[in-house]
């Protein structure tokens, strides 16, 4: 006698939930179900709460991505619906109750590197829109004035861009800059033994601001880099220096930047990040009060480029966010070692 | 007995007078002017004409730059002032009564290339602000909006290129292009060994047009090139294609490209030139009615760029425009083979 088990009817089938799904995330999901159709998948766009919790039920392992803290109920509650593989489509875990999450043997994975390039290629392009005006273009176009004296550009190629710290990020925007011809000169408390090679390395962050005609920044907010462009470290710089942060907003003291800006020693900013962005940052304030009056501001600039912390967001950024979770997920449900496994020791909480 | 002579009270030193200078060039022409201590220069800002040609008395050369007609009577009343040696700081000629600067003994130079980089960087920022969707996030900045989603970015590297015309200009092109990492195709009717060696070309346009997800045109406005950008090779490209016209206005069909844009098969436009650009670019439209509709709906949409061709206006051409050009005029008044003669021979008049 043979008996036919349907695998997926009686719950065998593996099965991914995921949270938060938004619409630029639903391509990349439905390609990674089109490749694994032995697993059931199934999504929604809340996030996850004590409440959404449930919707995971009968699910083997779950896919996240927000802002909103993973706290102990929400883990809980999770657990309860029987799942404590997570797996999160992005880098940061300071939003999880990490005591509660090793109390109930949770198993967690992140996504730490899923494009250098997005943000290499923000950060190039908005420094070379500041080198050559093109915002005050923009706005003579807008206004119908299209004479172009005295809107005149900076070349890339003719500048010394200096790039502060050379990991993966650091290392595509030199490439960049390069392709367009620029001199590139580079400092790293750790030195990359073949840019070594290469003579990149300047002796000392003084010595990168004294030559650099574009400083772009690319080192971690740990506490030694908090504030690193202030009035000091500008006053050290060339006069009609641009400033490039698409890193962490921290390592700008803001006002000191303002000061450059004002006095013409800062020729343009790029700002990517902020130090007051949380709470400002990916929320619609149109027709209501803005909470911000500097970042207003720095954001009606005609020399500076403001943008909401969006140098990671493209599709190749978003599509490894999703695709590397799901793996991740799946290796852990299979009890595989997964790509990148998170440790569960620092708590906030 | 020794006599003393003064040669500049006598007027023995040599004067170069240039015309039409801009605030911009002056520190160019200052530049010039401290390296050559032995050369008398003087400027105006006006242009040259019948009546502002006797500035020029007593000078050896002119150095000059308008779109404004050099007539049978502005070379004539330069050539009462006594001066038959011009120096054009820009490439065009076809604004000079070449017969009559024949008849009167002029000898003229140009200045045919002075930065190739500044148009080729310009098309490569555009090309990525456009991949970016950077205007619509730029507006949603101005606006307050500073939700991320849904203006996701495709990065320059995930894209194949196609260069037309693989002169000055799309060589650096590439160049750049390759350094984001982008797959870089071309296609030239003369191929360059080198790049030909490097497997660059693309047998056929229409080959490249199928390949390309960005379309750069680097080519001449000869007939055979005029509206090259029409419906049937659009109906030939991928969907989603940008289409970057930093070359001439001609070699594009406005239409065809709106059409494309309308239906979604064009993902967006960069447009430093424009077919009908005559009398419309390079002025100052502000609270005048603007004298060309499909321009302004062009200027207006979020995924294209229109520029006033301005790709050419940075500060390393200008440079060149103004050296190269006192350059020229100083070898003409010595009697040494300038760089760049004009041959006179063309004529609209
Ligand atoms: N704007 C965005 O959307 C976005 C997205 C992802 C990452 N980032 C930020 O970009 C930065 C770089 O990321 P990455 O992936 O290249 O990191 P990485 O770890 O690969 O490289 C950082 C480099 O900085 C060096 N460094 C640290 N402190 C330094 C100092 N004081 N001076 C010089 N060098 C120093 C390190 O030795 C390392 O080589 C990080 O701060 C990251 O948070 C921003
Ligand atoms: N926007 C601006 O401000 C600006 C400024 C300067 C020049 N330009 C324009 O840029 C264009 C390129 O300039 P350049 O200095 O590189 O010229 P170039 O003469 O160095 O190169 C042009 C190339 O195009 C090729 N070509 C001609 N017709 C072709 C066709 N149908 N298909 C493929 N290839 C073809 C030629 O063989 C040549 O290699 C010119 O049209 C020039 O007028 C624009």
């Amino acid at each position: 006698m043979v008996i036919l088990i349907n695998f997926t009817e009686v719950g065998f089938m593996t099965k991914v939930f995921a949270y938060a799904i938004r619409k630029d995330e639903e391509p990349f999901l439905n390609e990674w179900k089109e490749a694994h159709k032995d697993i059931d998948v199934d999504y929604t766009d809340k996030l996850l709460t004590p409440e959404t919790a449930k919707l995971a039920k009968g699910a083997d392992g779950v896919v996240v991505y927000q802002q909103l803290d993973y706290t102990a109920d929400t883990l809980q509650a999770l657990a309860d619906a029987g799942v404590t593989k997570m797996s999160l489509r992005n880098v940061g875990v300071d939003n999880i109750d990490m005591d509660k999450a090793k109390e109930l043997g949770f198993q967690i994975t992140n996504v730490p590197v899923y494009s250098p390039n997005a943000i290499a290629e923000h950060a190039a392009i908005q420094a070379a829109r500041v080198l050559r005006q093109d915002k005050r273009m923009d706005e003579k176009m807008a206004k119908r004035d299209l004479r172009w004296a005295p809107t005149i550009g900076r070349e890339v190629r003719d500048q010394v861009v200096g790039v502060v710290g050379t990991g993966h990020i650091g290392q595509v925007f030199m490439r960049i800059m390069e392709g367009f011809g620029a001199k590139v000169i580079a400092y790293d408390i750790f030195k990359n033994p073949e840019l070594e090679k290469k003579g990149y390395y300047v002796d000392s962050l003084d010595d990168l601001y004294k030559q650099a005609d574009v400083i772009s920044l690319h080192v971690p907010d740990v506490p030694a880099n908090v504030h690193m462009i202030n009035d000091k470290s500008i006053a050290e710089m060339k006069d009609g220096v641009v400033i490039v942060n698409c890193s962490r907003g921290p390592l700008v003291d803001t006002d000191a930047v303002i000061r450059g800006l004002d006095s013409g020693k800062i020729f343009g900013f790029v700002m990517d990040t902020y130090e007051d962005e949380v709470g400002v940052f990916n929320k619609d304030w149109e027709g209501k009060e803005f909470p911000d009056k500097r970042l207003a501001d720095l954001i009606d600039r005609p020399n500076v480029l403001v943008t909401p912390h969006t140098a990671f967001y493209t599709t190749h950024a978003v599509r490894n966010m999703v695709v590397k979770a799901f793996n991740n997920n799946l290796k852990l449900i299979n009890g595989e070692k997964p790509d990148s496994p998170v440790t569960l020791n620092k708590n906030k909480f």
